[in-house]
Order: C-alpha cells, then sequence, then structure tokens
C-alpha cells in the first residue's frame, strides 16, 4: 500500500552528491527575514533580537520513529518537522522567526528526498514569517532530524505551572484528527483522507498561543503526544487537578469511520492522540477565553486528571521510549 | 584493546529508566545562568538576552562517525560534543551563554552512559560560563547527539569573507594533536598520551575568539575539519589566495613519533588535522595580532590554498560524507 516515491535510476544519491553541495541544494529553499544578520554559510548565523528575550526549544525526528518515508512525503515531513518546533514556540505565546536544522543521513538519501523537505519545513516556516538560519549534515546509519527554534513574546510567555483550583481548561486547533489518520496510514489504508492529510500535514493554531497570552492564560502546553498526558503535565506542573468533560469536546465526523472500522472508540482518538499541535490552556474564567478557543474542562484543588469526574482507562499520549 | 566500561548487568538502561526520568537524570548536572529566565521542564526555554543579538549554531555528532563509545568515555563525549559547538561562536569572535541538546539514544544503551555525557558536557560548558537550557530525548538505532549553541559578540561577529590581499594568516591553540590521537586509536594504541587525551578532550581557545575580534581580525573560522580545508573556506568567502608557510607551524614532539610508526610525515596531522578547534583569523597587519595567535602565512590576490607557495598533495581535512 506504499506510495512512496520511487527513485528513479538517475536521482543521485546524497553521498554522490557531496556535503557542501547538499547544504546548498537545502539552503537554497530558505529565504531570510530581516532579523537575519548573517544566514547560513558561516560558523553561526547572527540574529538582530529587538525584544530583550530569546524563547528557544529542540526537538527531534527518527525516522521509523517519528516518522516514515513510505507513509508522508518528504515535503510533508518537512512541514511536520517545523510545525512541530514552531508549535513549542507557539505554547508559551510567542512567535518564532529563527530555526536550524541538524540532519543525519543515510548516504543512499535520494537528494529529491533532501531538497523536497527542505521546501516543506521553509513553507511552513514562511507561514509564520520565521527563517531557516543554518544547520548541519552528516552522514548517519539513520535519518534523524533536529530542529531548534528561535522566537518572542509581546507578553510574559505562559509557563505550564500556573495554573490554579478555579481555572477553566480550554483547547484551540484540531484534536484526534492526526491520531486517526495514523491509525489509518498504520493498517495499510489511505482514507478518509482528510486524516491522513491532518497527520501528513498538520495545521498548528499557530494565533492561538500569543491570543492567549494576551487574553490571561494562566498555564499552557501544546498537544504533541496526547491531550490526556499534557492535561498532567499542565496539572503536575501547576499542583492541581484538572478534569476533561468528553461532552464538550468536538469528535471529528470521519473518525467516526475509524473508530468502527478498529472497533474502537472514537473519542480514544481525541484524549489519547498527538501529532495535531493543538494548543490546551487554562484561564482565569471562561469570560477570559478567547475566540478560537473552546472550554473543555475545570482545574480543582488536587492532583491528577480525570475524565467525566473519574479516572481514564485508555491510552493517555506517546512516549518516547 | 577497548578500553569501554562493560556496563555491569545492574545497570538501568535509557529504556528501563523511561523517557522523563532519562531528562531528569541530565537535566541535573545542568546549573542555570543568571541570563536564563525559563529553563528545562517547559515546552521551552526562555532567555534574557542584553546585546540586541544573538549568534546562533548547530552541530550533530554521530556515533561511529564522529565519535567512538569504545574509544571516547562518555564524559570525554560530552566535553567533545560541547567544545564543537562552543567553538563555532568563538569563531565568530563570540562568547557562548546557552545551549540544547537533542539525542537520539538507543534503548540498550546505559543510563549511565547518558548521565556521564551529560556531566561532561555541563563541565565543558561551565568552564565559559555557558548554560543547558533544553532539549530533546528520543529513541533512535544509532546514538546522534545535536547542539544548538547560542552566543554573543561584544563587538561586530567576525565572518568568512572578510580577508584582504596583504592580510596575514593566524592560528591560534593547538592543531594537529587530535589528528594524531585519532591516529593512535585507529591503530589501536593509546599512547603518546598525550595525544589520545588531546583527542578525546579538546582545548580550544575560548578566549582567542573575542581577543581576535577586539583586535580587528578581517575574517574567522574553526579548525573543525582541517587546517587546510578551513583555510579553504576563508580564502573562497574572501576571493583571496592564502599561502600557509610550514617553517611557522609547530609540530608537536610526540606527533613525531606517531608519524614515526605510521611512516608518514608529522607535518600532515598539522596540515590535515582537525578537531583540536584551534582558530584560524586573518589579520590587517602581524602588529595587530593578539598574543596567543601565531603568524602562520600570508594573504594574498588569487585564489585557493598554497603550502610554501605550492598546491599540497596531502589530506586537507575530513568531510562529512
Amino acid at each position: 500500500m506504499s506510495d512512496a516515491p520511487q527513485p528513479r535510476p538517475e536521482d543521485p544519491t546524497v553521498e554522490q552528491l557531496g556535503e557542501f553541495e547538499l547544504i546548498d541544494a537545502l539552503t537554497a529553499s530558505f529565504e531570510q527575514g530581516e532579523q537575519v544578520l548573517v544566514g547560513p554559510g558561516d560558523d553561526a548565523a547572527v540574529l538582530r533580537i529587538r525584544t530583550g528575550h530569546v524563547v528557544v526549544s529542540t526537538d527531534m525526528l527518527v525516522e521509523g520513529r517519528h516518522f516514515r518515508r513510505d507513509w508522508v512525503p518528504a515535503r510533508d515531513v518537512g512541514h511536520r518537522a517545523a510545525a512541530q518546533n514552531l508549535s513549542d514556540i507557539n505554547a508559551m505565546g510567542g512567535r518564532a522567526h529563527s530555526l536550524t536544522i541538524g540532519m543525519a543521513v543515510p548516504a543512499d538519501l535520494p537528494v529529491a528526498w533532501a531538497t523536497e523537505f527542505a521546501e516543506g519545513f521553509a513553507e511552513e516556516c514562511r507561514a509564520v514569517g520565521a527563517s531557516v538560519v543554518g544547520g548541519d549534515v552528516t552522514r548517519g546509519d539513520q535519518l534523524v532530524v533536529s530542529v531548534t527554534v528561535l522566537g518572542a513574546c509581546t507578553v510574559a510567555p505562559v509557563l505550564r505551572g500556573g495554573a490554579e483550583a478555579g481555572d477553566v481548561l480550554a483547547l484551540a486547533g484540531r484534536q484526534g484528527w492526526a491520531a486517526g489518520g495514523l491509525a489509518v496510514l498504520g493498517r495499510g489504508f489511505r482514507s478518509p483522507r482528510v486524516l491522513v492529510e491532518a497527520y501528513r500535514r498538520p495545521a498548528p493554531p499557530y494565533d492561538a498561543g500569543p491570543e492567549a497570552a494576551a487574553a490571561g492564560a494562566t498555564a499552557m502546553i501544546d498537544v504533541s503526544d496526547g491531550l490526556l498526558s499534557e492535561a498532567g503535565h499542565l496539572a503536575r506542573a501547576s499542583g492541581v487537578r484538572i478534569d476533561v468533560r468528553t461532552e464538550t469536546l468536538e469528535v471529528p465526523e470521519p473518525l467516526h469511520a475509524v473508530a468502527a472500522a478498529t472497533g474502537s472508540d472514537p473519542l480514544r482518538y481525541v484524549l489519547g492522540g498527538g501529532d495535531d499541535h493543538a494548543l490546551l490552556a487554562t484561564f482565569p474564567d471562561a469570560g477570559s477565553v478567547p475566540a478560537g478557543w473552546t472550554v473543555i474542562g475545570a482545574v480543582s484543588q488536587g492532583e491528577g486528571v480525570t475524565v467525566d469526574g473519574a479516572p481514564y482507562d485508555g491510552p493517555t499520549g506517546w512516549t518516547a521510549f
């Protein structure tokens, strides 16, 4: 069922092209914003910082673990790699401005894969006005992509530890779609296409983070691993109990078909799924929740996460080991 | 001849420990400097930036390609991974203040390896006053470390492209020692110990970069791959010819023993060797070269790199493919 493009015999590999030519081919995709004083090609990049602070985060993607070349085209892996990192700045209430990419690439990787990856990465960055300012490429047995993203906040960053009893819990962005798409791909299918596309190319709500920060969000996190596991991080960091109310959660229509085919509850994809890079935040009251956010639960004294007031026995998220 | 410590049966692996416990074990080594407003543990770190700019660089290390666990103890791999990145900021004339680490780790990696790596990494960072502010750990087939370093300059950054005909070429720091040590290890020996130690734990001249920038260096690069190949980068970026004069190069005494054992010219290690993270820079004249630097050549009109006025036929450096 693989629809991965087969390399044509004339497609050169990264080994045939060589290190410096590969770097040139990749950086050709990367436009430099006005904050970039020195871009790719020197020992380091130099960025103008007007805000007095930098928000910085690093994420790694490993082939076979975070993506499969036969499930996701190179361009979409690029989108996902960028989105996953841009989302971390979003979750602080900031906007990303600059990124670096480190890549370990197998010698037989087609150059076309690498350049299409770079194009998708650049497209996702362009959507938020961020620049790829540098990186590193080396040979490895396994394809590994490491991204570092730098950004800025216009108000104080929103951390995980600020939720208080009495706050409301709210969600912005699609949730459960990518998990449904992954389940579809895992069974060798390609439809419902809208879910597969959601997995291949997430659409994080990039404005929702800064808007939440400006509206006084007390804590925030992005849903990369699973809604309930991320809620657990908020609860632990804040020293509170969080209850998620399932009647408030939107179950996307195509998830019902997937759930029927797999004999499972569609809600499980919404509660345990990640990869959509939705945002989860707490606010002092429902009146302060901005447009684009939906109240899905409440914060109280105590610890841990409950669903409709009771412990949850399904999968809560993905772990790296 | 391996002197890698064998894991004891009771040593847990990273898989047994789990992702979040591993992150806790690693971050225990990382002290946070006064510029760190938010350190490890949230979606992103937040740094106070007083200078109006950030110098940023990313480098990857892949096991089997950039290091071998049976040749270099975990603590020293940590020192090398940090040094290699700190050196990139040094080569801009800057000082590093913050770093992130991404690690892909095999499931059977002993936790002790990871924590000793982190301790060595933290020690090297502490030597320059920099903090490890965040990162990511995930599982991979091969051990891959990706480091991003952020720093600042007190004067304008020194780029690769500013050398002009009439400038002098100068070197700061040990050069050829690490290449000698690598040759020793590659033949299954462990002495001369001073060379092996130089390979395992480089000692970059961290003050030399900012001092060169303050003294008016016109171009600068760090010698990570090889003296002549880095000189080639300077020549190409600046549009000049660079000549290296071998009578000015110090050939460390222990290299003579290695060269005799391998039937080679010891100068080859100095000209083609990397990994010491020496600095190579150009200055307007010999009078402006600061203490700690040695004039080793000259810049003239033309292109390419020559040795004593003639083309060089030996190895000029290491490449990533």
